[in-house]
């Protein structure tokens, strides 16, 4: 295992502390959790927006820590979730009297942390309420999701529900739109190589050097299949296609795309794989509202890549274009 | 070889298709050119700023395009020179009126061909300055340049000139403050793995899976050492320390850093990294002014980082904190 840590026991401890004191102005992490909050965190009378999981997955969630976006993110360890006392943590330090907004991505362990932490929360008296992100159309269920699992389409509720928040809105309406967002948004993903959790030592999974597997999940869980290596343009294709046939798109629709890397795929890639997802998008006569390409929800050092789209309309292009600080949104 | 490309030789063509695509309202590539400029380039009496070198390097430079950086970033095959024609393509494409400014890395060829470029666009009437930026501290030649290489303080040197440019600066002022920051610039980088040039196909170099180089290059050039894979707490120690020696800090100076990933990279491990070398700074006496965390300057694929940091005066503190939209210099 080749890798630029300390104790592999004490990663996320380690990049926590790095991750704050590159933000020292923006950043807090709660003392004795491994919650990180908006250094104004609670906001008085904003719907705070929480989310977070096992971490691995930088810059989610905590690099969408911002104005316009999240308020806290609770990190558990390298692809565990976060304990239900972490998450109330999170809870109450995005509390600011308005309510409090759980994104949770659907792996079995989170949701129902989550869903504890928000039981003790109401039992403080905090107002909580949910939305499960499953945008993964490759496989229906798995070893650690009950339905679809939850990937890089988290990002666009991350950025709807938070602007939703930031503009005012209630904790009912930042629930509605963001219910809106995880009805029309679908993902998929591929890997060329395999992770290694630190303190394991050894990568979850194995690819031949001469193979790939398509529909992988961000943290190596099984996929389709694993096959030959094709060109950027079959892969694009493969992707893409299986993304929308899972939802009804019509001609002239406003989609934002995320084409996304997995940790360890250069930018150079990601964006050869653009060109072809944006030609099979404008021969479908979609209409590409908005594009990010990069790194927005990895798998350690994982190469690889996940297409995401989202079927817009007017509320969620506004809520889209939104001013947001969080350094890992960078557009 | 494993990568998401079409045909290797032509990596460069797709990846600037797609990142047009990507951006079709701040970018644009100048036809029949291998040259990325904002798309309302040149712009009216301002110095333009350009810069560029072989592609590989992503998001330099095309990254740093936008409104306070880049006007034009020239994208040669990877690792190879942009022939001086382009150059100049990339200098008309920025020329508003009040010149041109060149951000040069310390490469043989790069400085050849920008030199040649300017020299036609001169003869064309075109005022023309530059910065050859010569950062890394490990190796003093190499066998592709004369003196220090050019690496990931270069983006330090596109944000303060950008920034001056965009206030209204000459182009005597932006190059004054351009050389005020190659002169107090420094940085340092190493390597895990290799990378591989997609129409080589093979690393251009190999590492054992105990090893790492130190002092590696942007190209996979030859560092200082081979040696056994230290913890991240070593890796930082040596890197800062070896950037600290080399130019004089003083108790109290203000500092820029950026830890930077190579293109394989974990955040968390960049994290991790950052916590030491934060620390090592702030035992120094230093006060950390600005952290910038992730991958600014890579190596197609190569794993490992650097450690880049920059003395500030309040001019380039000014400069820095001026707003940009270059959608790769996220904070």
């Amino acid at each position: 295992m080749k890798k630029i840590v300390n104790d592999p026991e004490y990663v996320v401890r380690d990049m926590l502390e790095g991750l704050i004191a590159a933000h020292p102005d923006t950043l807090k992490q709660i003392p004795e959790t491994t919650v990180v909050a908006r250094k104004d965190a609670p906001i008085d009378n904003k719907v705070g927006i929480v989310s977070g999981g096992g971490s691995g997955h930088e810059p989610a969630h905590a690099g969408y820590i911002g104005d316009g976006m999240l308020d806290a993110a609770v990190c558990g360890e390298v692809f565990t979730s976060p304990t239900p006392d972490q998450v109330l943590e999170g809870i109450k330090a995005a509390d600011g009297g308005a309510g409090v907004f759980l994104i949770i991505k659907n792996y079995t362990g989170d949701v129902m942390n989550f869903d504890m932490a928000a039981e003790m929360a109401e039992a403080e008296g905090i107002d909580v309420e949910k939305v499960v992100v499953n945008d993964d159309v490759a496989v229906e269920d798995s070893a650690s999701t009950t339905g679809r699992r939850g990937i890089a389409g988290t990002i666009f509720v991350h950025k709807i529900a938070g602007a939703k928040a930031a503009a005012g809105g209630s904790l009912q309406e930042v629930k509605d739109i963001a219910e809106k967002v995880t009805g029309n948004v679908r993902s998929m993903g591929m890997a060329l190589t395999p992770c290694t959790v630190p303190a394991a030592g050894e990568p979850s999974f194995s690819l031949n050097e001469d193979e790939m597997e398509i529909g992988i999940g961000i943290h190596g869980e099984s996929g389709i299949e694993k096959k030959e290596v094709t060109s950027a343009n079959e892969i694009a294709e493969e992707l893409t296609n299986n993304v929308l046939e899972d939802i009804e798109f019509n001609h002239g629709d406003d989609v934002a795309l995320i084409v996304n890397g997995m940790g360890a795929t250069p930018e150079m890639e990601l964006y050869i794989l653009n060109k072809k997802v944006n030609e099979i998008l404008v021969e479908r006569g979609l209409n590409i509202y908005k594009t990010l390409v990069g790194n927005y929800m990895t798998a350690l050092e994982m190469s690889g890549c996940s297409v995401t789209l989202l079927k817009l309309d007017e509320e969620m292009k506004s809520l889209l274009d939104a001013e947001s600080s969080a350094p890992a949104y960078n557009i």
